[in-house]
């Protein structure tokens, strides 16, 4: 337990797409301290297994840890469904994933109790989201989705592409077969394709930023815990990046998601935690 | 040095690519023991930096060389082009990878000169192939473009897909008016799309497959070594399989490309190596 309340909060994720996370919890907790750990080296964990995911979960906390974090937020949908469960009974922090806050808001939000999920191939196959939301109200049918094709979409660029249009219809069309009125985004990297997502659902569909209400969850968690930050610091003290892999394109991709600028990052052995 | 010719080929990729390079193999050096690992935990290699991929590299020739295998092929456009050239200076096993015999056949193979590479961004950003090729030929220019969505597009399944028609059309363009008459598959998971790359390119073209030059160059340099296979081994004994992480999916991709069932693989814990 540190209960520093001007210490940082360290948020991680496989590679970049946390920084969706990040994004939200600068807008809505504007005077907490960030620390962030991507693992661009091995990115993605869409694919891979529990165990291996597991272990990469373990290291990152394990560096945070050496960063003196208050709490940690699980940034990454992969990582927080095969992960989270586990590492939480190992650590004395308070620890959040993007999962339930996700889970949660579209069980308030669906009035047909029909929702959809679209996520990782091992976020999918995890059923964490159905889970969660059936453990809520156990009436409610969740429909999953694997859209593997999305973060490489996203990443090329083409986030209001023609081709980008096709691939989303034939991945949504057996979720809207199915009537869903709410449809959950359980990939970091999906946000940066809500337009697009919006076009091909129409108006009738709710659509669940997880990102946004894992931003509302922190709040709600450091407050309940008297975390929340007291004093405000120096700005460049103020948030802290960091990278498996060599921090370049990281910052490209950090500089065009945040709101505001990221001069430097740095890279972390991480296999030596 | 190893030199009991009847020691195995250790063969290497960032995942379940390189399988193509062990189907060459297997096809055209049917006497050669094969003993294969695939980085499936820290797969793909192709958007990582060149410092990330030689570190991963050498951690598993070290792995290999506990297989007492006589060679070593780099069966991975992007550690060939990444890696490949410190390594060989580190050890005294003959190595060879995929690059330099690809671009060695389409010197051979173009007319005007005018040479294509597909590949993924790190194999593009090293210019490798342009190297080697020029090295041999001065006059040829070659023209390199990244193609980033093949590999996930391949292992969606959708290599005869409209959606990967688009895609390719897209990629291809700029190769096709710089008016190629050659074109290298650099990744190995591209020859998987091989019959659809040749719809969209026509006749015209000659598509190189550097798994298949792999295979001959592999060949050549066993017999100029004296190195060839001198007696037959029980069939159970031949093959063997390594993966850094779970290897169920490892198996499943392995039964789909190679041209024997494949039973069993071992996960090995890499990053102690």
């Amino acid at each position: 337990m540190n209960s520093d309340r001007n210490a940082p909060i360290g948020v991680f994720d496989s590679g970049v797409g946390g920084l969706t996370v990040v994004r939200e919890i600068m807008r809505n907790l504007p005077e907490e301290r960030i620390v962030y750990f991507g693992d661009t080296a091995r990115v993605p964990y869409g694919s891979k297994s529990q165990a291996t995911v597991l272990r990469y979960s373990r290291q990152i906390v394990r560096f945070l840890r050496t960063q003196n974090v208050k709490a940690i937020v699980v940034a990454c949908n992969t990582a927080s469904a095969l992960a989270l469960d586990t590492i939480e009974n190992e650590i004395d922090l308070p620890i959040l994933g993007v999962v339930k806050p996700g889970a949660s808001m579209a069980v308030t939000a669906t009035r047909n109790k029909r929702i959809g999920v679209i996520a990782t191939e091992s976020t999918i196959h995890s059923h964490l989201y159905r889970k969660l939301i059936q453990a809520e109200d156990p009436e409610i049918t969740v429909f999953g989705k694997a859209c593997p094709l999305f973060v490489p979409l996203v990443e090329e660029g083409w986030t209001r592409d023609p081709i980008t249009v096709e691939v989303a219809k034939r991945y949504l069309a057996e979720l809207l077969e199915k009537d869903i009125d709410t449809l959950i985004m359980g990939c970091t990297h999906y946000p940066l394709l809500r337009s697009l997502l919006r076009g091909i659902l129409g108006d009738q569909v709710t659509l669940v930023n997880p990102a946004y209400e894992t931003a509302q969850a922190l709040k709600r968690m450091l407050e309940e815990l008297h975390l929340e930050k007291e004093s405000s610091c120096p700005e460049e003290e103020k948030y802290r990046f960091y990278a498996s892999d060599t921090v370049e394109k990281f910052l490209a991709f950090a500089n065009s998601v945040l709101p505001c600028e990221i001069r430097e990052a740095q890279q972390i052995p991480i296999e030596e935690y």
